[in-house]
């Protein structure tokens, strides 16, 4: 390890290899400008990385001096930006982290010390300094690495994360478990084990109880809080005093001045940052901060930037002896170093390809409306017709497509922040005095509120509206966000009621239905990007609750007792299932097609007709087994009507499936046309061999 | 309203009428005496409340004196005693919200002002107090009233409750609206929103969330934190400096004077006393709370047992117009004005009926163990074996059974309190390095864990063991404490493995199955109640993954193609299924029984030779449909063994159950002997008549 460099604390002082003193960034006249990374290009114009190149793995980052860090660190995000720009990915994060990842892993013995990120997203730097630089290109591509960390990747990445704010917890655990190893190696007890986690992810309750529980606990654990910018959002508006104190005792920056140089760093309106100034200095006055009374050691602020700042203040935190959790408050920039970055509004948060010289995105050629869009539509022309119709989002208000909801109705929008048992609640809480609250919740991160829905609002039969969007699968995200799950979760819940619309017309038609009903709870899902391009009119139809329909009626088949094939789809397959009714009517075998859409309460009527008239009934979803096919099942076996019918539930298999195209994920899911057709004709006693050859062997492309 | 008795703030002076002050409590020989109620009783024993029965509702509150209130509550502590004496219950919780109960209804204009209370287990006077009185003995009783608040049982329970840390999200929301509708009527602006909670369930993240989002916003809601003596128990660690200061401009109490009888009073070992003191005067001084940090007033600590300090305080947050959420902190004594109560460990939290003058609780008739101490025991025995099995609960350590294991082995012990979220990710963590925690959760508590169990466990595949109490109904508890549904959302993720025993020799095998896989995570789910008294050994055996077991092989039936009924049970429904099987023998149809064990994997060669060699195959669960039915009917549809077998699943219905005796959830469910032997005998097409008169038409005792 490298002691060479205790690095004399000059807040001051930029540090010439790094240029990256705050001053050089926000100037008077309050303009972003680029950062000069110093790095040159080669002819075919990919950066020069020369020290960069000689990294193979993070020990090589050992021996090397603090210029020679920060010279890595201009390298890597020269290196970074040239990745993103190819794959696309989440940008802003990566390269605000990139100092504080060099440092990190230059200080701390990694793997061997555990080194956490929370969400994951923000790794891309961290991968190319862990033996993954090769394959950094092939990041969120079919068969690539995971834009997120993952514990099958690399044993540098101790915890896979996704979803934001575990990171404390797996932290805690993590040292817990060498606290009680060392009983068996004493060498565990000077592993440690480090955790940074964004000033958004630690406003979650589950961060709060994880930091509750460190707080009591003697463990040894680092949490690097990540603040972005020294955001005071509302979201985190709990977290308002975060920069309250410097309680290093070995004082590494002079507290006024420091709080004094950071105000003026804020890219903010004038009244704001002065605001800001006083409410820092009343707070290293006042002392006391939110983590110190969690029973945290605070260190902090620091700028998360400077080497001369972060190395021998890690240095210190690794070498302390005293028992407990530390808190290191770092302030970091999203964006940083790449100008059209720093200057854009989400400080390009998740971004496609784009043009590194000009920051220009590859727009994705014009297409239909997402269904995001399309629910958010939906939603504005509820809204107007009816005042008591709110929204609700937990820190996805683009995500969502609420943004303009929260425009033209401010004092009807609430996001609550990364807060989604909060959020449920909330609306529940709104519904017992006549609100009509629309909760719009990714599938994958309704998980979170899993119990709110049943104990506050299913319980209760409260009228809430859970508007779930990436159902299903949803490609180059993975299985950490797809929403294989929510059919299952929900569907067991009494006084539900769950729709899916099989196209963004339906999806619509949902929209003004749930704001119609005001009966008890409703959920509808619906999959992750485009329509299939229909023609939408302003506002949507209302529906009957528990009422499928039929699209196609198959004419009773010669030669059997029964007609054919019934083909029973709820939400977004159904684009496929019509291509598989095609190719089985091309066979002389023209099945019956009905679109279920809901799965709760179910179209007991329509399913017993399908069963009575039909030899085989296939019901396709994109969810796991045991949700809407299975719902089916429960209602045929109890009328009798199961025994007569050869019906085969088409679903998600009982896997993971990894990030790759949308038509990929489907193949490989099980759920293309060719294999509904494969599932019709086998039922049907067709021998495989005939069911070969056939000609809808790939997913459409509308279906995402 | 009453303005007249704006009771002097005099913290020395105890008042006369109520005898609550402080000193009264805890004299320096540091042992609890009985508070004198000044409660006489009628010949029959019963109490004599004078006062309290002219109090239709709370309206007859408001016209009294600040004396007359604690007549009321003193008689009110008397009736709530009684009652539970006679019903058993919630009565530690109950006895210490007393004073604070009537204070509340007196101040605020219920049920108009919304008053929420959080769990709601402490609601037994308040339900006394809101026109509920005549049927308070009903309560827990079967078609009585719920045990917990509840909206559809009175205007006076604006929010449902039974699940900690909700209050704060649903007051939030009602604040909220109230804001909104202001615009459609002005006179909602004045309307107030108050929600009761304590200090355990605010260290719960969801109580974060919702506070951290009150602090940012502008609403009128008022937090009363029921700091039960003021505990400093590890699980609320960070709430450690809660007291640290009084923020009252109007300064009610002494502030010096005040903190030094608080420290007095603690019940607690000196130097733990001297520590607090030191704290709390140290919070005074530097200023500063965890509530100010999150945004809200902060009024307190106040006497949460003398009416002349509670009445006036909240007299003026009733009139204050200050905008934004206030928190009113009382300090309460859970049990209080009950010596048997105040001097036991856990304050009377939970009981059975009791002889009000020995405070002595009806034992239940000797029975066997309950399943809970037997996965307790088998835990014990696989942590003697194997040092790295840890166990981890969240706030349960009496409701799981772990008291002896923290006992013996304190350092592989972690209570995080309630923290499901965090518990299950810490565990995660644990797992990771080699450790084999247990988390032990009820099954209805689990759902708050749900997205960590996806995220943080499955999706990585570690193995953490969920050993899963309370699973299926739970009796007095009702339908908020049912665990009803972790059938559908463990059982639709990949990687889990999930058991269920059948009795309690089978919780001891599956326990130290779980102890020994570690492949992955795994869950063992079991009932509340006892066992059916098997002789047990001192471990468990390891049981093959994946493998059930058959109990009774029928012979083929003659004149059938295929043999006749197969029940194939998952769990404790076994005990009932082998009546039903005793009915249909009895009547020459002997089926075949098999314990299932196994939902996850199911063993696929068990179901397939029943569906093969059966005419019908009955699947029996005490869980909601889409579970373990529905996962034989996916695979023996997708074998096409489903065609040719009549398959019916037998589940919990679509409802939600009230809180009844066991036995009788049970029927209700239609899960009973009766149900099955019908089920079996309509699948076969035997008459509704002939199906009558059977004689196993009640649950059997033992299966709770």
């Amino acid at each position: 390890m490298d002691h060479k460099h205790p690095a004399t604390p000059s807040p001051g002082a930029a540090s010439p290899a790094s240029g990256h003193a705050p001053q050089d960034r926000t100037p008077r006249d309050g303009k972003l400008r680029p950062v000069e990374s110093g790095v040159g290009r080669n002819a075919d114009g990919s950066p020069r990385t020369p020290l960069l190149d000689r990294i193979r793995s993070p020990f090589d980052l050992r021996n090397l001096s603090a210029e020679q860090l920060a010279q890595v660190a201009d390298e890597l995000r020269a290196e970074t930006l040239d990745t993103v720009s190819t794959t696309g990915g989440h940008l802003g994060a990566s390269l605000g982290v990139v100092e504080l990842t060099v440092a990190l892993h230059a200080v701390f013995d990694t793997p061997r010390d555990r080194l956490i990120w929370d969400v994951g997203h923000q790794t891309y730097p961290h991968k190319i300094l862990t033996e993954r630089r090769h394959r950094i290109r092939t990041l969120r591509q079919p068969g690539g690495l995971s834009g997120f960390t993952r514990r099958s990747e690399s044993e540098y990445d101790p915890f896979g994360a996704a979803h934001s704010s575990t990171s404390i917890s797996a932290g805690l655990g993590m040292a817990t478990a060498h606290d009680l190893l060392a009983h068996e190696d004493p060498a565990l007890k000077d592993r440690h084990v480090i955790a940074v986690i964004g000033d958004g992810a630690i406003s979650a309750g589950m961060a709060y109880e994880a930091m509750n529980n460190a707080g009591s606990s003697g463990a040894r654990l680092i949490v690097v809080l990540n603040d972005n910018e020294m955001s005071i959002a509302p979201p985190v508006g709990a977290m308002s005093n975060y920069l309250s104190r410097l309680m290093s005792s070995r004082s590494f920056l002079n507290l006024r001045d420091f709080a004094g140089r950071v105000a003026k760093r804020l890219p903010q309106p004038i009244e704001r940052t002065a605001k800001r100034a006083d409410e820092f200095a009343r707070g290293i006055l006042t002392g006391g901060t939110l983590f110190e009374e969690l029973g945290f050691y605070y260190v902090g602020p620091i700028d998360g930037h400077n080497m001369d700042h972060l190395l021998p203040i890690l240095r210190n935190l690794r070498e302390a002896d005293e028992k407990g959790p530390v808190l290191l408050h770092v302030i970091t920039q999203k964006g940083r170093g790449y100008a059209p970055a720093e200057a854009s509004g989400d400080k390009f948060h998740a971004v496609s390809k784009f043009n590194v010289v000009t920051g220009e995105q590859t727009k994705a050629p014009p297409g239909p409306p997402t269904y995001t869009s399309v629910f958010a539509q939906g939603l504005l022309a509820a809204a107007e017709a009816d005042p008591r119709i709110v929204a609700i989002t937990a820190a996805m208000p683009s995500g969502t497509g609420l943004e303009k909801f929260a425009k033209k109705y401010p004092d009807r929008f609430f996001d609550v922040g990364i807060a989604e048992q909060h959020a449920v609640t909330f609306a529940a809480g709104m519904a017992t005095e006549g609100m009509k609250p629309f909760c719009a919740i990714y599938s994958t991160f309704l998980q979170r509120a899993y119990d709110q829905v049943v104990h506050d609002v299913v319980l209760q039969n409260l009228p809430v509206r859970f508007a779930i969007d990436r159902a299903g699968l949803v490609g180059a995200d993975g299985a950490t966000h797809a929403g294989s799950f929510d059919l299952n979760y929900l569907g067991c819940l009494p006084n539900m009621t769950i729709m899916a619309p099989s196209d963004e017309l339906e999806l619509l038609h949902m929209t003004a239905t749930a704001a119609a009903y005001d009966a008890g709870p409703i959920a509808f899902r619906y999959p992750r990007g485009n329509g299939s391009g229909l023609v939408l009119p302003a506002a949507g139809e209302i529906i009957e609750i528990g009422r499928g329909r039929v699209l196609r009626e198959a004419g009773r088949q010669s030669g059997r007792e029964k007609g054919g094939i019934a083909l029973l789809s709820l939400g977004t397959r159904l684009d496929d299932v019509l291509r598989a009714a095609d190719e089985l009517a091309a066979r002389g075998l023209p099945p019956t097609v009905a679109d279920a859409r809901f799965m709760k309460p179910l179209d007991t009527a329509l399913i017993e007709q399908l069963a009575r008239n039909h030899a085989v009934l296939i019901t396709v979803e994109e969810g796991a087994a045991g949700g809407f096919g299975a719902a089916v099942m429960h209602h045929l076996a109890h009328t009798g009507l199961l025994d007569n019918v050869r019906f085969r539930p088409m679903t998600l298999p009982d896997t993971l499936i990894d990030h790759n195209t949308p038509a990929a994920q489907i193949a490989e899911a099980g759920l293309s046309p060719r294999h509904v057709v494969r599932m019709a004709l086998r039922a049907l006693g067709v021998p495989d061999e005939a069911a070969e050859g056939l000609s809808v062997g790939r997913s459409g492309p509308t279906s995402y």
